[in-house]
């Protein structure tokens, strides 16, 4: 159900989340995990470094899917064109079938603050990936890191979105909805300083 | 020096800055603190709860602030104006006399992984806290939540430039630049999406 990933490393990864989701992260061992598919702890030792590792080991994946995106997108891109490119690299690693297992993943991170900072981390590394190769690309300061900070922001909505109970468009679609809203607001009025705060 | 705080809080405050800064955070103890402005341990604890407070005790003035321009701005505000606003009040309470203490405070803060992580969190804070305010205003989502990660992200941006050596201009002046360099970025182009990357 929670199946994505073929072979012993996703057979593995569906019951450790299975698990998780049940019993809580916490209070699941890694030879429970390796159980439940009937193998032992050492054969779970030679898949992952450790149980965390089941939740976060896409993560390399994702960041060079985005850096795919943005190497491809021409030279001469607007910033945020460039955003976008890898936004929907980034998000075509997620085919739909994949959202039963990511849904479940979030479940078990929103249970942990541990894993929430976590995956903040990780949200940050990816923002700050982004960015360098943004830089790479000759793209200034500050536009570098506000469009590598908006890339992370919009994904991190977008990927909300698309587990939610009932949405069925994929994420990449979100994504390009949640991009243009992105544009909508920053651009659509001039930018005005209400005279109540003087600096 | 990097006194900015008066009385016993802003001695123990500067004490412990410079302590964290010379010999590392892991390395000073809260009775070392003490005894550099020639206090008790207990004393200490009477005003910190513990020494990574004196690092983070400025978050809910820092909350609030940024609250009290979003709510002061007018009904009728678009939520980049709105955010706008939140901005000129968070970053009207950093004096330029504070650049020394905030940058000491940050180069202690990028030498520990935890540290960082509650630095995380509490951008992280602040952003989920102005959302809550833009939808307490009726702004829906994702515009919500866009606006204000895109709040958080620019003041983080305008904090990191305020602190450099030689920077000279206000955190408010710089953050107006940032916010409308977002601006700029984000609508300055019509959304395209690069054929390269289909969905």
């Amino acid at each position: 159900m929670a199946r994505w990933q073929p072979g012993t490393s996703g057979r593995l990864q569906a019951a450790a989340l299975e698990l998780f989701a049940s019993r809580g992260y916490e209070q699941t061992t890694a030879a429970e995990i390796a159980q439940a598919v009937g193998l032992t702890e050492r054969t779970f030792f030679r898949h992952f470094s450790d149980k965390r590792e089941v939740l976060f080991r896409g993560q390399e994946q994702l960041t060079d899917a985005f850096l795919r995106g943005i190497t491809a997108a021409p030279d001469d891109a607007a910033p945020m064109d460039v955003v976008a490119a890898g936004l929907d690299s980034g998000t075509a690693i997620f085919p739909d079938e994949r959202r039963p297992h990511s849904r479940l993943r979030q479940s078990v991170i929103e249970q942990n603050p541990a894993l929430q900072e976590r995956e903040r981390h990780k949200m940050s590394h990816l923002a700050a990936t982004i960015g360098d190769a943004l830089r790479a690309r000759g793209v200034g300061e500050p536009a570098a890191t506000l469009a590598a900070e908006s890339a992370s922001t919009v994904f991190g909505i977008a990927f909300i979105q698309w587990i939610r109970e009932g949405e069925d468009r994929s994420l990449t679609e979100i994504s390009r909805t949640v991009l243009s809203e992105l544009r909508g607001l920053a651009g659509g009025n001039p930018a005005r300083h209400p005279a109540q705060q003087p600096a």
